[in-house]
């Protein structure tokens, strides 16, 4: 692992005790989008941390707590680039650009972390499902104002906002369905690449 | 359940002998979708299906054979509604416009199915799982023939095919993921959404 990508796995785990809770949620990531949550005991989530079986409660009261830590790291992270990519950028549609860019290749890097987190959603103890539901209105709402102001600027002409909310996120979310990485497309380029699609889109480059 | 609905479930299991074998696939398939491939039996399926447990093993030699005959039943009937959904139409924007809206707002009536079959694909036999990706190289074949009709007619202005290939299917496939039958939009009405940006994303705007 590189430190650059060392630094990028230490930023996914953020508010994650280093150490065994981390280990454990690590692992438990890893057990959950090979086999699925319900085929996953806390059995082998400990064996791959290398723990011992009772180490999981020490530290988790349920499997379902465990897949709710790791759905909110994961969450988490995926807001936070999200929400800097644009940084102090003014320009809407360059807004745009980064905002794509990066939450497109964030879903190519961490694409294991991101199909256990959109994929096992149901797995959630039901009252942390409403919690993870709360997180995840927080993307619509970040895309929708970006969306709003370009708009209002005469930069996009967009008929159906949250329409479009909802197609910008898809597409974005649905990288780490099909990528690999052995796929022919690096994850910076899969960002470019869509970040001109939704730029077109936005019909960005008619208006203004 | 409606005569349409009931018909296209019929289309859905098209090559399933109906009787045991049909209703033992939809069975997995729930269970599938319900709780993973790894954390079902075929006790649950036969369960679900109303049958003796033997009688999974006298229709499917095992649970990944059932599985791939879902996912074949799937598969197909994604690919049959993909290439039919032009028609005869000979623009090629057209041509897009009702093939992306047949594809989308099928991925919206058959989420569950679709969810089985595009986040379980690493639970298929390694046999069967070749065999499914050749199926699924023939979507991108497909559209990207039409792409490359457009862009032949001076219809479209895409300088990478195979990229506006990959957000074309991504697009349409990611419905199955959010898409509830709770959800505001129809699966018709998200077909259309989703054409309208898919036109704009090739450029049939400025191009011809």
């Amino acid at each position: 692992m590189s430190a650059a990508e060392a630094d990028d796995e230490g930023l996914l785990w953020q508010g994650v005790d280093p150490g065994a809770p981390r280990r454990l949620a690590a692992a438990g990531l890893e057990c959950f989008a090979e086999r699925g949550f319900h085929a996953t005991t806390t059995r082998d989530i400990a064996a791959r941390a290398g723990l011992s079986p009772a180490a999981v409660y020490v530290h988790y009261p349920s499997k379902g707590e465990l897949l709710y830590r790791v759905s909110l790291a994961g969450h988490t992270a995926a807001l936070r680039t999200l929400e800097q990519a644009a940084g102090d950028e003014q320009d809407p549609a360059e807004r745009i650009r980064l905002l794509v860019a990066a939450f497109a290749s964030w879903h190519a890097r961490h694409h294991r972390m991101a199909q256990v987190v959109q994929y096992q959603l149901a797995a959630l103890p039901p009252r942390r499902r409403r919690q993870i539901r709360a997180i995840r209105e927080r993307f619509e709402t970040h895309v929708e104002g970006e969306l709003a102001r370009g708009v209002a600027a005469g930069r996009f002409d967009v008929p159906d906002i949250s329409g479009a909310v909802l197609a910008l996120l898809s597409l974005c979310i649905d990288v780490a369905r099909w990528y690999t990485p052995r796929s022919s497309r690096s994850p910076e380029a899969i960002g470019e690449l869509y970040a001109e699609f939704v730029l077109r889109m936005l019909g960005a480059d008619r208006a203004g």
